[in-house]
């Protein structure tokens, strides 16, 4: 049982109290981290020593995504959500084939383990190439296969032979030991009846799955639905139709009121906050300081990389932040501090992996190493600076190395199981037939 | 009289008609474009020619910073704009020499440059460091030396002897062959009596100069003017004291009514429009579209490293539409397009640089080369979606060589003309000292 040692200059922890901690150590034995502390506090050590300097903080988690649409990355900008959606994306995602996802997804692992992403959760048709292009690459996979109303019957049959295929699939692939875990991700209750949400929701009860669902993304997406329901609010009748009632992640979840948001902390409901993707979209601004307020544990995500158009959630680290500050117009409203820990434990937390997302003993050794060595993070002249850096200037392109249940998948910013320029040539030729056989 | 001939995969010129030029040659004589379109129509070139491939643009242009701010980057955050100005900013900003500004400048303008930025409009004190250092680096400036309130009697000598002081700093220091041009920079009506700002104003008229002064950045920073003019607004009563009646540009514009931006129309007044700072700093949105519809021209900015904290000009042409697109709900409100221009020639021509931020005959060669072999620049079905990748997706890391007037000062990501390494380890040493002397 072979421990490594890794030794950085400084290590951010993300841990309850935000530790942060100078000439570090991390053993990690078997995938787990077995000691964090200061070098001169650890114990002996006969493993290979790896003197990493830089910084090592949690790998990032990505709460939302569907990342195989790196296929339509680009295409409609500027329409509406709704018209985006109908006349462009689904058009072309009607064309997809599993082969096209699984490209789709391994160019967007790469992209992710990049950028230090190490989880994400996936809601997507086509799971088990979602699956293998994830495992491929090597980044932590929170799987929860798509059910939406324009299912093609060809490929998936009824909505209810597709519930009893996502139990199958969950009974094959959730082995959060590979690295996978499989729940549900019925698409909106705009888009599916109440009451077949209520029974996917009560079938990821029967696995104590996740429920991952879109709520609330726009203003106008539930009018339809509440008229027909007395104005009772859409995260109201959730409620009342035992959605709410598992482990839920609720993605989005931009339009909520008071009551709503004492609903989802009830019902302790996650969110997966994506500011990028709601900017880019025009759907607004969610409550986020509120929610977290209130108890309510919010990840940050990228949502599709066709609607952000980045997978980089470095920048959803920086703008997290900005868009609570400018829309309370408080510079207080949320710190550099609250955001590294959205896009790493309250994330992974969120998305149902408790073990994962801070450097602490006992949790997987999902980290990365970032490169102070770079204009932007001078000066310091105290350790809030060096987290503000952190935060705003922190992207992507610092990132040199990345661990996963401690085996390095990216070394001196190389994707080490991904052939990347395969992955873009058949993005690139893939996304070109989706455009002209779907005539967008 | 030598030409150099740059070949490229792909122009994107930022001219009137957004042309974007495939296999594209640019001619460069005597440090101005003398051809730009395909290699099909080029002619006879007996200089050298340059392969470089990849996509060239115009380079970015920084329409409104504090650069030496580097040196107090990551200080005070999540104050509101008053405090974080009066208790952080301005007491580590008093305890600075010339020799301080010259590396923090240095440091911020290899920041820049390495990120495609080729021309940057400055405001702050020590004007003499702020050239030295642009000169240094090779980036072109528009200086306009800062008038304040709280200048330092030792170092500055009366208000008007420093009007007298930057009289005559313009007439040794402007030269746009040399990459330099001088203007006026008094703070804000809110700092300095609208009197002066009137005689500011005349003075800069007089050489023609660019004034360039900051307008209603927060909504509470113009009470106490407005109320002590019967609620006339900011810009109305600068307009009144003959402050809009040169070349004016106002950074951040974020409070303004209906009538102001009729007032800035009338006026002529360009727009340095500050998406990032804005949002750190809580100040709010400014109504950029309702501006450039009215005929407005306004050019992105990043302000100083320490309100960003970043000077990577990219962030600013993704988050100029976002932020438009939110604060709308609209998703048509500001196109990948819009903020390119913005960043480019409507950013230049807002400096007072008319002949820079195009590739067309003529104007001068400050272009850049976009490194397109990456995923996120992955798939491109049409151009309409390379345009919409280069804002949604460029960043810095993407740029690998930089040319101002036809130098070239980056090549394959490093900065010729500045020791960053040696930047780097001076604006620490001295952002300590800065911070240790200022107690904060």
């Amino acid at each position: 049982m072979t421990t490594n040692r890794y030794l950085a200059d400084i290590a951010v922890t993300c841990d309850q109290d935000f530790s942060v901690i100078s000439n570090a150590a991390i053993d990690v034995t078997q995938g787990r981290i077995s000691f964090i502390g200061p070098q001169s506090e650890a114990p002996p050590c006969d493993g290979p020593v790896h003197h990493l300097g830089g910084l090592i903080m949690p790998g990032l988690v990505n709460s939302h995504a569907h990342t195989p649409m790196t296929l339509v990355r680009g295409a409609g900008d500027g329409l509406p959500l709704l018209d985006w959606l109908t006349q462009v994306m689904w058009p072309r995602e009607g064309e997809m084939t599993p082969e096209d996802v699984l490209w789709g997804m391994r160019l967007g692992a790469s992209e992710m383990l990049r950028a230090g992403v190490t989880s994400t959760c996936e809601m997507y048709l086509f799971e088990e190439s979602v699956v293998e292009a994830s495992t491929d690459a090597g980044i932590r996979l929170v799987m929860t296969p798509g059910i939406i109303s324009a299912l093609h019957a060809d490929d998936f049959g009824s909505t209810e032979s597709r519930i009893a295929a996502i139990v199958a699939f969950h009974q094959h692939y959730h082995d959060p030991e590979q690295r996978v875990t499989v729940g549900f991700g019925p698409h909106s209750a705009y888009d599916l009846p109440l009451e077949l949400c209520g029974e996917i929701a009560a079938a990821a009860r029967d696995l104590d799955a996740l429920l991952h669902i879109h709520v609330c993304e726009t203003q106008d997406e539930g009018i339809e639905l509440e008229s027909a329901h007395e104005g009772r609010s859409t995260v109201q009748l959730l409620a009342e139709h035992g959605v709410l009632d598992g482990r839920v992640l609720a993605a989005h979840s931009v339009w909520l009121d008071d009551a709503d948001i004492e609903t989802y902390a009830q019902h302790e409901v996650s969110v997966a906050h994506c500011p990028v993707s709601n900017m880019k979209l025009a759907s607004g601004v969610a409550r986020v300081p509120a929610m977290r307020s209130r108890g309510i544990e919010v990840g940050l995500a990228t949502d599709g990389p066709a609607s952000n158009d980045d997978l980089d959630l470095w920048q959803e680290i920086k703008f997290a932040p900005l868009l609570a500050r400018v829309s309370t117009l408080d510079a207080s409203a949320m710190r550099p501090q609250d955001a590294l820990r959205m896009a790493t434990v309250e994330g992974s937390r969120a998305i149902g992996n408790f073990d994962v997302g801070s450097l602490e003993r006992g949790q997987r050794a999902d980290f990365i190493r970032i490169n102070l060595d770079d204009p932007t993070f001078v000066p310091v002249t105290c350790s809030d600076e060096l987290i503000a850096h952190l935060a705003w200037s922190g992207s992507g392109r610092h990132v040199t190395d990345v661990w996963v249940g401690g085996e390095q998948v990216v070394a001196d910013r190389q994707c080490l199981k991904v052939d990347v320029k395969q992955a873009m040539a058949e993005v690139q030729s893939r996304g070109v037939r989706l455009a002209e056989k779907s005539g967008t």
